[in-house]
């Protein structure tokens, strides 16, 4: 687009920087580009470090590689792009009447200045780090860059055996799995203080599911406890909370992010509310000719309209784009998003996109949820596996809002559907209608995301009398007075069931010759292995007249609980 | 919604009859609801037929089960649905003004009547049997229905050895796939009368990536002959085509498939230029009383806005429930859908949504094409696999009109999001701006589909000058003199390249002292791997002065052709 000896400064150089620098170099032969990072290392992956600290990746340098293997150092970027690098440097200050940058050379501890035309700011996040005793103490990390990584894998070759995880996010959870996957023989434990892991990704419902999975293998999981202290003398030795001491001879603080605002601000660039530097469509801060972009600045959500805080690598590389597109002259807008997560957790595949049911709450929506379950692709095809969703949709205007998945199954495909979805704007009744992929290696006939919008139609039309498994769960703590009507067959009884005094079993294809057993007086609540004989079950019942009747989504197969298995005694 | 005795008669025991039948079950528990099917088997997976005669599904009855193991027989429907089900049995006439069906009990031989007041006609298709001479002789196939499955069973179960096919569609290509795999160790051909295989599904140069894999699998592959014979006297024993005659002692016919409208174009329900049933969004014939779904019906293509004919078990499964809904009283639209294919063929997924270049051409658009490739998650983690997608978006509107993927990597979630976008009527920017889910085990940071969508915008944008692998091919069959700039390193090129006497290595990181090298008279065509170093090859040349650059899209990972492969003699 342009041609010109623009010069063009990006502070940052792990994802948003680099690529705002390369796009320049492509729209910009001409221009003067140069690239500052304060650290040593290039353009890596950050979210690929949880998987290199667990031995999965052996060697750093994998994370810094171009996908054809070619590493991103210095010499690449002069070379290939004839970006400039200035390494282990650090911004100090913005003079945005000077149009300059000061730097601080950090080997040699020398300050000079830089000029600019167009600056870039894309100087990240920091993990965030709980303020309590002890972090300091050897032992104790976070891992946020690749010099925490490599921190990290110095400290496990030291022979630590006992890591406690603070924060049971998405990050937290990574780093449970590559702990429990390495060939170390660690402990593994994981406090988290909310009430469920993943607070932010997750309903308790469906998180429930994802710790019956950390369980059984073998993590160790406290949740709703508040670390107090971490204690220790020449290193770490325990971490305290308010109900308990916990051995440790490691420990990791992965309790968020915050992005990296201090030079932005300083130099008066708008800070919006949720802490990060706030910037137009275009990727434009306040002041007109200075950029930022990934994890140091906010997003819009799409499905609020509100400010939200995504410090992703896919977004960043998106701002990027934008940015060195914009500063040689593009017009390119960066839209809202729905705040897409993906994260495997062992053999669990565990995602959202848009709101939560507690965000939808929060934000004052009317809306509607469903929670459906049912196998991946074809039933007879092998290796197929259950996938559980759950979907949101406001009532009156039938937009969806959100959606959550987990499960051994395939959920990226349903994930991006959703993303896609939520851009757009589309009701759960156009979801139920694209034309998703099938063939039996793929999916079903009646695809898993179309049978959630299904059900979630059904019952914002007033078909479907159902509530999620966590109504009734809170039922059955509460010891209330209903009917748990099992209609799936006695085999399938036998091998797993709810233990529930309240419990009856009438198969579906009986419950019109013995639905004289079941009182007419109580609530009854049917399932299934997934409840689409549930929902049948309940349309039958309300056919003879009964009036408090309703089944529960997702069945045995998205029960959060505890199940019975084997043969009854 | 009803709730009233209305009589609602199904005929097509299959997809779209039973799912119409339960579904107005669910609306309405009291009506009256029979549902008539020709053959002996009720509601299977049609789509699973090829995984059956192949022996990867053992019993039949796999493809007739709920996901959780029952068996949907008559009395499946009987006592859970509370459907009646009349097997063996054909619909023979239907009076539109009596509102009664002639039906004729195959076993018994017997006709009568059945009175009905909403009609639903699901009666499916055929397959389409090529009119040559010997299409009757014992060893000779087609495969639609669950009869003709357990025949080529059969057939093989007495030694069939060497297995012609017909058609080198998506049948033909599950079942090369299927035979290959079976322990029977047969030999498989295919017969293809166009210049590639899956000739609706692909455009050439993506197609003969297909062919060069099932060549490497072992399947024996003629394309552009046509076959003129089946030859045999007891039973087959030859294919004869018009270029050779080829040894069979097994021979399938998978030459696609026609809609069973016999019926109802004799009732003078009216029939579209697809040759199958026309109804409205609402599933309606052109007689308001009865309805029609499924492979018997045609539907609108939501690019063109005009006919096609999408026989898929997902889309009969859609308009089983809307036809279900609309019976009681409901107003649920089926919209245009844009056609969406996905198979397995070995280890390669392959599908298409929307148009294909042939397509968009056929239909007048003025378009952009771009193919792009990359790994299907992150390049360090275990298990990513190459994806190759070739995205179409009309000039000006830039709205995106198909998309075509080939690979062993994930390409459905890719597909659906496309499938979901053309819903949308989406323009390649837009998609390139969705929020995708994205961790390494999934994804890149910049997803496959991204990528493509940012080339495509960059063609668009006049800023990447470059072109398909199919027009190299051409350049190279044609024997033009032009320059094959290869800017990969020496490493890459020493294991592997493209064959050609035009062709000069300069790395990238070289190309701007060495651009000397280059002549100023002559077209250079740059290419690298996936082509990312291609087009800052472009870039380079043209600040440079070159005037006649451009770069092939794809590279070496989506070249269409021959190979060559280890250190150059």
């Amino acid at each position: 687009m342009g041609r010109d000896k623009t010069r063009i400064v990006a502070i940052g150089g792990v994802a948003a920087g680099p690529k705002a620098a390369a796009r320049a170099r492509r729209c910009n032969p001409q221009a003067d580009i140069t690239l500052i990072e304060q650290g040593e290392y290039l353009s890596y992956s950050g979210c690929g470090t949880p998987f290199y600290v667990g031995g999965m990746v052996k060697d750093y340098k994998e994370l810094m590689t171009t996908p054809v293997g070619v590493v991103r150092d210095a010499n690449f970027f002069k070379n290939v792009k004839d970006i400039k690098i200035i390494s282990r440097t650090k911004a100090e200050h913005i003079d945005r009447d000077k149009k300059e940058i000061t730097l601080r050379d950090l080997d040699e501890d020398k300050e000079y200045t830089l000029p600019y035309d167009k600056l870039v700011v894309a100087t990240g996040s920091s993990a965030f780090k709980p303020g309590i005793r002890g972090m300091e103490l050897p032992g104790v990390f976070v891992l946020k860059s690749l010099d925490d990584a490599l921190a990290i894998r110095a400290w496990l070759d030291q022979g630590a055996k006992k890591v406690v995880i603070i924060g049971g996010g998405l990050v937290g959870l990574e780093l449970a799995e590559n702990f429990i996957g390495s060939d170390s023989g660690l402990e593994v434990m994981v406090i988290e203080i909310k009430d469920h892991v993943l607070p932010g990704v997750l309903d308790r419902e469906m998180a429930l599911l994802v710790e019956k999975r950390l369980k059984a293998k073998g993590v160790r999981l406290v949740t709703g406890e508040k670390v107090t202290e971490v204690k220790g003398e020449a290193a770490v030795q325990s971490v305290a909370a308010e109900n308990g001491e916990f051995p440790a001879d490691m420990v990791i603080a992965a309790t968020g992010f915050k992005p990296n605002v201090e030079l932005a601000a300083r130099a008066g660039l708008e800070v919006g509310p949720t802490g990060a530097l706030k910037v137009n469509d275009f990727m434009q801060t306040n002041d007109p000719d200075i950029y930022a972009g990934g994890d140091c600045v906010e997003s819009t959500c799409l499905v609020t309209g509100g400010p939200t805080y995504a410090p992703m690598g896919s977004v960043a590389n998106r701002h990027g784009r934008a940015i060195g597109s914009n500063i040689c002259g593009g017009e390119e807008r960066v839209p809202p998003l729905p705040g897409t997560v993906i994260l495997k957790v062992f053999d669990f595949n565990v995602g959202k996109t848009g709101l939560t049911e507690r965000q939808a709450a929060a934000n004052g929506y009317e809306y509607e949820t469903f929670i459906s379950a049912g196998p991946d692709r074809a039933h007879f095809y092998p290796g197929n596996n259950p996938v559980i969703i759950k979907l949101i949709a406001e009532k009156g205007s039938r937009r969806v809002l959100g959606a959550q998945m987990v499960g051994p199954g395939q959920i990226d495909r349903r994930l991006d559907v959703i993303a896609a979805a939520l851009s757009m704007d589309c009701s759960v009744d156009q979801v139920a209608n694209f034309d998703l992929a099938y063939a039996p290696p793929f999916s079903t006939a009646i695809d898993p995301l179309i049978n959630a919008a299904n059900g979630l139609r059904n019952k914002l039309d007033g078909m479907a009398k159902s509530v999620g498994p966590a109504a009734v769960l809170e039922k059955l703590e509460r010891c209330e007075d209903f009917v748990l009507l099992d209609v799936r067959s006695p085999g399938e009884y036998s091998e797993v069931r709810i233990p529930c005094a309240n419990s009856v079993l009438i198969p579906l294809g009986k419950l019109r010759e013995r639905a004289g057993e079941l009182p007419r007086d109580k609530e009854i609540v049917a399932f299934c292995k997934v409840s689409l004989r549930g929902y049948e079950a309940q349309i039958l019942l309300e056919d003879l007249g009964f009036e408090n009747v309703k089944f529960f989504e997702g069945g045995v197969a998205a029960w959060p609980a505890e199940l019975e298995f084997g043969p009854q005694d």
